[in-house]
């Protein structure tokens, strides 16, 4: 994510195995979760990341632990869960967690560091 | 990581891109860095993945904030960092995360929840 809010705030650390199967839709599904998270209240960003393994890493960012239980709720997010175990993936591993130090460094900026 | 430990216990979620760069030695430094980390006190795992755009996101799952601390302070991880500012890396965020909540699902096996 763009921003570099300051702690605390929350992570759900998504890691997955896709299925060899062919794509099914999860690339539309995952863009339009992206799309739909963005919308919903305590949203704070989303990093993903997936090798040529299959093995992919989603850190989705929010403000409290009440926002990803929204989220969690969300009608259509529970619809795209359901594909995911029925068609998308091996398995996954899906972690909450508070963030408590963060920092971000560039080439052109150097250390950012919003606690210090 | 292959095993599910029972939360508490802390995530170092580390998100970068690679600079355009030739490889320059990067693999075999983040193969090293796996290998030294997995003889560290209080190291429980790493998951790592990295897309055809050079965005990665490694995640390294800790037992205590002061098992990270002395992580950090390896000699050996200094230098690899270093590294990784002076040729590897455009930019990265790091972030310390205490992980509360985590369960797992696989086709096999279904929903593992070390907390229920």
């Amino acid at each position: 994510m763009s921003a570099l809010p300051t702690p605390p705030y929350y992570a759900v650390i998504f890691t997955s195995q896709r299925t060899p199967a062919d794509d099914d839709g999860y690339g539309d599904a995952a863009d339009r979760m992206v799309a739909l998270a963005f919308e919903q209240p305590g949203y704070l960003g989303v990093e993903s990341a997936r090798g040529e393994d299959g093995l992919g890493i989603t850190v989705s960012y929010w403000r409290s632990p009440e926002d990803i239980a929204a989220w969690r709720r969300n009608a259509e997010h529970k619809i795209a869960r359901d594909s995911g175990r029925s068609d998308w993936y091996q398995h996954y591993t899906l972690r909450v967690a508070k963030v408590e130090r963060a920092y971000a460094w560039a080439r052109e900026d150097g250390l950012k560091d919003p606690q210090a």
